[in-house]
């Protein structure tokens, strides 16, 4: 039956010949184009020093990726195997060679799903190896990818230009020092490697570790923070900070969506309470909703887009959290109410044309009913690209179909790739535009989209998109 | 790559040859159907009047279209530039060739979009111009439509002939005169076009407007409606005078879905409440909820079929309904609860055989987990084609693969354009005939239907299940 | 245009002839596959009884199923029209074959339905009919099926060996004698014909008939259940009990998923406050949530596989259930919120090795939002596949599209029938098979898996996952 499977290279681009051919037409061009990442969790500090190595494969590839931490869990395989060291102290595998060899053994599980594509698109694109991994040649295959992780030409930044990475954004606590942003800027880096304001941990009062986050945002400020005036000037100076780093955008993870217009003095007395410990759950959340409504201000003010990434029930299995820690595949999602979320907010700032507002959920179900209505009406929305499980091959054709006909393709905010391993983000870009073409392709033949329509459509889709929504131009940044 | 795309004729009708050349077959005898309208929101007045002409070009196809003006809106395209005029008087565009001109500059932002196909389509099917719209050839076209749209072959009278529409139900108040339907009625055009009942200004107790609606109800009734039973023999006399000027149906927006059966006694009590201006919204909300129930009361009494549209947030951005006022394209769907919310209408009129309830979500989730469910168990009860934002190709496709295996197509009510504009409805109709044609041929494809049953089914898709389920046939009117 | 349609063998194996062909080549080792039905509605007496035979066609194919009285029900026709006897004792159609004609004379209606499916393919598998039943040969087909319904060949247990079936479960209350069972295994039908443990009756304090369905767990139990512990100790005796007559699996249907530990002390408050009929659905709801919990608790201890299928208001039409009593299509689904109403749950036996928990919903927004997150994390957990509204060729490809990227193939529990009629199994296999084949074959025609595991997956998908999950080999058993 070989003769009815598409060649690797065509993976993805069709079903049938004559959709491969469009979809091949509209990827090509697109395949070369530059990749721009916009939203990942790549460590500044790899990029800073030029003598850094990515980790070796085990770790790269299966202890670091919280995908497939998560899939060999479900089907009974310990942590501690996959060398997630316990906080406790107690022992993991150790062996790089062993934690490689077992997710080898296991990588039929990962048929079908996103990892499995990527992994096998990582394999191929940057090392070259088309054979499926398997347990038979897992130590094989080790090897190969063991020397070239370790050689220069595989630094992060060799990366980088072998990747054809124009831009990188990190993400990065309020209160982070950005010293290795600071000294990729003066290495001539700056426009390359950008980072992210990410403020969750103090504007979140109930987190566990709030109060730790605060007195590393005050060391930042280098001042004290007694109230929430001051605390509200500290972020304000800190977006000034990460802004004159490059930065372009802040993010905000919630886990529902809520806004809401506090008063200075209700903000002042639960700030305070927070400050005594003595904050509740509920005004924790309503401290949450009114600093989403201050950071769309600050937002207006100082031209940082802003990104709402919503509907995680974060770090859901508390056994493992207090084992492991957090980011290990525990979290699960839960339904949203953005319409009635998010109406305060807009209600302020919606209609203000500096504001940019990019929303992304685990909830499908809110595509077509509310964000993309939400986008195709408010000027300061746009919609970020399917996000975490629905970053799929499925995931991004149900967004596509769900969105573009309410919002259009000039209301998307393109693709960000939220990768936490370089290795894998061309790879990640690279399923992206394959499935966009394809799609596109599909809309071609229907007579919906004139191929000349869909050309520029794909490019737009591939880098063009991210590249405005983002103001990484020069051009949308003179425009604030 | 022209080669394989299809011809203009057969766009939507499926992406391969096979399904095109099966889909043409359904599609070709359903193109010659006449069409049946049973609920728009066109002006009887344009009908009325036979010297009447439908707006020139720009306010025609953008500033009387709230699906383009928000699309243009949330580019950033300010409402006034399109010739909305605020409630203050401030100046708006005045040139329709300008607002032409904007729209068709802007024309890719519709690439993908129901209102870029419905565009395309009405250029094609009802002016012969099949090129695409762009700013270079903005103004020719503009010429020639503002041509014809003045000609005596484009009055609306005349339109309705052109387009083969057998019948067309317009949207009027429960205080309307219906002075243009009388006119209609002594010319012979009464059984042509029929108005439908829509009470919501005055069973909504907490409108902004509900005292001046509740007058201008009186003055039709040439009664006071000083206590809640005043108010209900009002809408029983309303539904009469509408029924004998040739209604069939009541129609019915709610933002959720909430029906309750009130005593006589609490109903009193709450209408008295909103006479003397304290009603709260709560207690606005249960009579609301009362009044559905008791609307599907009088329709099992004086059968006309009732539609209830339900999920949409109206006027949800705040600022622009102060300046524009409503229906300008800031309405925002939220999710819903039919199964609960519908209960206790339905535990008292679900299986009386004289009511007809057709139901319309904004919510797709609800598709295949409630309203199927429910219409393919409830005699009462049909399901209204994919509604606002998703009567679009994927919309429709979403909805007929969601409800027809649980609900079969006997349970559906057909379509209906929801057109404001007499000049689109031919290309909605158009694209709804399309895509239910691909559709069927997809599953005759797949062995799923006879290919004789696909040609009935089509048929009863295009005009056949809406005529009966609006009772506009003779049979379906005797049989009440 | 004949040639465009698939041969009736090719139904539902794509809709060309490339994917035709590849799913065929899929299709055909796992059509001769065992059939594994771990969950259905089949009473075990019919097969307890050697000289047994099944209903004749119309009450096999129209009264007892609750399917085809819905959408029956939903176009006008009256249950006692098709057989449905009123509890009060008034009279229902005695005539079999009219009540097959009526069927017969209405089955348009199941176009495109799985009833019309599952019937079509009964008839040509089952009977070797492949006409299309209409009312024209109602009769014909009618004296057919009645033969050989009446004939040894078909008499339930040679239609086990007939339809190739390995293993079947019926659905058996906790208190239920499972004297039909002890019948079968004594005479060596023991490992082919299996009880499940269903305590529905008497978890549900709220039920109408809670205080009776104790009273034959009393009896069932030769003890007196006075207090919560004795209730509790029932239960794991019965459990044991049912085990020992080869029991694998228990099964739980809850309206909404919430699961709840409350303490022994409240516990026994609210089981009394049930004993003097004094319990409030509050605490009736709080008491089903914490039974719940205590069933994982259980199922860790006696290794029964836990199934929960939630989000069916039961007996929705209160009318037609005070005039027919339960189970005659008029169930209604709701929306559901898994993920925080079984975090309580997961949180005590999530983790734990010994438990096994499938979960099925017929609200597909949780399939890619909550359930493919949960099952692609926790061990405990499988999903259950697509379930009653669902179980059809788009309901199935919806299910695949939404779970496997997240959650892979081998966090699925395979196929499950949930048939009430024996005679419908096979059919219902084959529906599932067709159709993951078809799923498949496009997955490979896209590139995203390998033909060879396709072919793999096909099995596993069509019986190996269904006896792994519910512990159905020995090897499954010996594990725990």
């Amino acid at each position: 039956m070989a003769s009815s499977r598409p060649s690797f290279s065509d993976r993805l681009l069709g079903a049938s010949e004559p959709e491969r051919k469009l979809a091949r037409f509209l990827y090509e061009p697109v395949a070369k184009l530059p990749i721009v990442s916009p939203h990942s969790h790549v460590p500044a500090e790899l990029l800073a020093d030029p003598e850094a190595r990515l980790d070796p494969p085990g770790r790269l590839f299966v202890t670091g990726d919280h995908y497939v931490l998560r899939m060999l869990y479900s089907r009974g395989i310990r942590l501690e195997k996959l060398g997630v060291r316990p906080l406790d102290g107690e022992p993991a595998e150790e062996d790089d060679r062993k934690i490689w060899q077992c997710f080898a053994d296991n990588f039929q599980l990962f048929d079908g799903t996103p990892s499995g594509l990527w992994t096998a698109g990582t394999l191929a694109q940057v090392f070259g190896i088309e054979e499926r991994l398997s347990g038979a040649n897992a130590q094989a295959i080790y090897g190969l990818l063991a020397e070239r992780l370790g050689s220069a030409d595989f630094a992060p930044r060799a990366l980088l230009d072998r990747f054809g990475i124009e831009v990188l954004a990190t993400t990065d606590a309020a209160g982070s020092s950005l010293d290795a942003h600071r000294r990729l800027r003066e290495e001539g880096w700056g426009e390359r490697v950008r980072p992210t304001f990410r403020p969750d941990a103090v504007t979140n009062l109930g987190a566990a570790d709030w109060r730790k986050s605060l007195e590393t945002l005050e060391a930042a400020c280098e001042r004290e923070i007694g109230d929430y005036r001051a605390f509200v000037e500290a972020l304000e100076e800190r977006r000034e900070y990460f802004k004159a780093l490059g930065a372009t955008a802040t993010d905000h993870a919630t886990e529902s969506v809520r806004t809401e217009r506090l008063s200075e003095r209700e903000a002042e007395a639960i700030f305070r309470r927070a400050l005594s410990d003595e904050v509740t759950a509920n005004e924790a959340g309503r401290f949450g909703a009114h600093m989403l409504w201050e950071m769309a201000r600050m937002g207006c003010e100082d031209g940082l887009v802003m990104q709402i990434r919503a509907g995680s029930m974060r770090d859901y299995n508390d056994e493992l959290r207090k084992r492991f820690g957090t980011d290990i595949g525990a979290d699960v999602p839960i339904a949203l109410d953005w319409s009635r979320g998010l109406r305060p907010l807009l209600a302020a700032h919606g209609n203000d044309p500096r504001l940019r507002l990019i929303l992304s959920t685990l909830d499908e179900s809110t595509y077509g009913r509310e964000l993309a209505p939400l986008a195709g009406h408010y000027p300061a929305l746009l919609l970020g690209p399917p996000w975490w499980f629905h970053d799929s091959p499925n995931g991004i054709a149900r967004y596509l179909d769900s969105v573009t006909e309410t919002a259009g393709f000039r209301n998307l905010a393109g693709f960000v790739d939220d990768a936490r391993n370089l290795i894998a983000i061309p790879a990640r870009h690279d399923v992206w535009r394959r499935v966009t073409c394809a799609w596109l392709a599909g809309k071609v033949l229907l007579g919906i989209l004139d191929e000349e329509n869909a050309v520029r459509i794909a490019g737009e889709l591939a880098c063009g998109l991210a590249r405005q929504a983002y103001r990484l131009s020069d051009r949308e940044r003179s425009d604030v």
